[in-house]
């Protein structure tokens, strides 16, 4: 494992869906998330969809682009899905499989990203069952999320253009759990009768079991990867106690979450968060290689609102309180030239580097005002803005 | 007008559909063209794929990195059904009035290129109807193409946001005819009984149709371009015996043609090729200015194997004859920046200047090796491969 290296983005919103992202592959459906999209369409359009949103959002030319812009690995979500064997939702191992020959031509690496779980692993739309926290609760779904791993190890492994595989994205445990407990409504509230905050405990258990299964299958150099449950704190002594071979913490941060534990947005406050965020990582990073595998030029500052932990015009109706009172071009490309460096540079205490999250939304900025601001979540587009500065 | 100062990239094969520029919309089909395109599929899937497509093929993205090339005009091709009045085929002027906010959002103009017609002007698979050149013969359907372009005139005409608008894509005279002839066959043999080249003499009488209709209606600063039939020569007395304003001639040079004309790939003959399209154009250019339309890096010399003229991979079993004997990376750039400088010289004779075909292309050169070299027909791929150079 080359330390420090990480320059790298998320390839969200592509296999794993989520509907802020392209919001026109859900039009016309009152599904919020992937798991209620085919019941919301016909067979034949659902199918239609899809593939066109597989053959279109993330292509060639993107891995192209991205390789252009000086990224060296791509963290690439992937459904439980994934292998087709989850009616009706569709496998897209092909799609995958392209995409390993593409980061292979154009010099890059790609993270495998477990982003979803049967039952949901969070509640969040992005686990692809809003409000729904069951999955940790059923033995059999754990078994076949291990499974997945260890098909997804066994196809990839030995390939040059596998950075490493993540077991699981954003296991809620308790914080996130109450977050997302007052947040997200289950569509079907029987669904999450069963809802439960996912333990520390559960983790190290499901963690030391991945390790168990991939790390026999995978070449040596790759890397296995752990989210850390919204808690850098909770995981020295697990390191410390097990001898593992290249793995590598990854741990998000938001300044969209940032702004609600802290109370406002203004260069102080994200400055004094970004302190406390950057301790946690190098103590950890003492331990066991830490990654910060999803952030965000997103924040309310340069939004001119509150954006309310990132509340998004598909989950609410968005006021559009500014109207044309906004900041001016050149106030934010400051704002976020100046919220760039300031992660960039706490990032630095991660030996192994960060993924922007994401490369590409699809939104309409111009003809939707309500997605005013939104944009920053796109790296493609804070670079040709030159909201990004150097990588 | 501005002269010298466009500096252009087509939006080909979004609002017009090309196969070869976007295979995955006609994916399990057998349709070749446009026009078959609803007939191969259920109304629903059609429109499925129609409205992701279109959704996803260009976006406010794509508007915002063509900016940031320093490109600051696009020739937007659109259908003759563009206003929705021609069933089964599904209008388009959301996207279109969309299009005009994001481009004066980026600062861009829009040259709008009325690429289709009933019955088709050329025959080509870009005319929407492979094969059949029957448009010209059908006075209504000459009548009801002036109707689309006034309304394109009223709706667009005061919009900063719009360059132009262009009367008719590649109207197909006597020598271009005779080539579509050999090439394309027409699915429905029966609808092509009536073919026939379009002559300049009506050429003349329907641009000036269409000068005298829009005119009145456009800004006085908007231009008014038509396509010279493939033929510069035949345009001279034309011009000086009528006082249009704004007006512009486009024409289009491809160096997969000039190889065919000339007789084999070398710089020698490249070079030769366009020493007579910049005489021919600078001729012309004394009497009305030119821009040159369409243009592109694709070429026999850096594809390894004769093009044929551009015979591509969706319209024949494509022979992959080099297998892994390619061009090295560095020859493919220096090939291409060669051509590149050849050309973007031989344009400055136009004195308005150009338009690259075209800024995108939805093929995977990766994975399916009959596409090998066609990347060169997308501008975004040949800026992040360095083939381009300045603009």
């Amino acid at each position: 494992m080359i330390m420090g290296q990480v320059k790298g983005v998320n390839l969200g919103g592509w296999l794993v869906l989520e509907k802020w992202m392209a919001p026109q592959l859900f039009a016309g459906t009152d599904a919020e998330d992937e798991y209620y999209l085919p019941q919301a369409l016909s067979k034949d359009v659902y199918e239609a969809r899809m593939m066109m949103h597989r053959a279109n959002f993330i292509t060639e030319a993107d891995f192209l682009r991205i390789a252009s812009l000086g990224i060296n690995t791509v963290r690439l979500p992937v459904p439980y899905f994934i292998f087709g064997d989850r009616q009706p939702f569709l496998g897209g191992i092909d799609t995958l499989d392209n995409a390993f020959n593409w980061a292979e031509k154009y010099g890059l690496q790609i993270l495998l990203d477990l982003h979803t779980a049967p039952g949901s692993q969070n509640g969040f739309d992005n686990g692809g069952l809003t409000g729904v926290v069951t999955w940790a609760q059923q033995p059999e779904e754990v078994d076949f999320e291990l499974s997945v791993l260890t098909r997804l190890a066994e196809r990839y492994g030995q390939r040059q253009g596998l950075y490493g595989i993540e077991a699981l994205n954003e296991p809620a445990t308790q914080r996130a759990f109450d977050m997302v407990s007052n947040r997200y409504q289950a569509k079907e509230p029987a669904m999450a009768a069963n809802n439960q905050a996912i333990s520390f405990e559960f983790l190290y258990e499901f963690y030391t079991r991945v390790y168990a299964a991939l790390r026999p299958i995978l070449a040596d150099d790759k890397i296995i990867m752990f989210h850390d449950g919204f808690d850098l704190t909770k995981w020295a002594d697990f390191f410390t106690a097990h001898e593992f071979k290249n793995v590598v913490m990854d741990t998000h941060h938001y300044l969209m979450l940032a702004e609600l534990a802290i109370g406002g947005s203004s260069y102080e406050n994200y400055e004094q968060a970004m302190a406390v965020i950057g301790d946690n990582i190098a103590k950890l990073d003492a331990v066991v290689p830490v990654v910060v595998g999803e952030w965000s030029l997103f924040n309310s500052m340069a939004l001119g609102q509150d954006s309310q932990g990132g509340v998004n015009p598909t989950q609410a109706e968005f006021k559009d309180e500014k109207g044309d009172d906004r900041a001016s071009e050149a106030d934010l490309r400051q704002i976020y030239n100046r919220l760039w460096e300031l992660q960039i540079k706490t990032w630095g205490n991660a030996s192994v580097g960060y993924f922007y999250w994401s490369y590409k939304m699809n939104i309409d900025t111009v003809n939707d005002s309500a997605w005013y601001g939104w944009d920053s979540w796109s790296l493609d587009r804070a670079m040709n803005k030159q909201w990004a500065t150097t990588l």
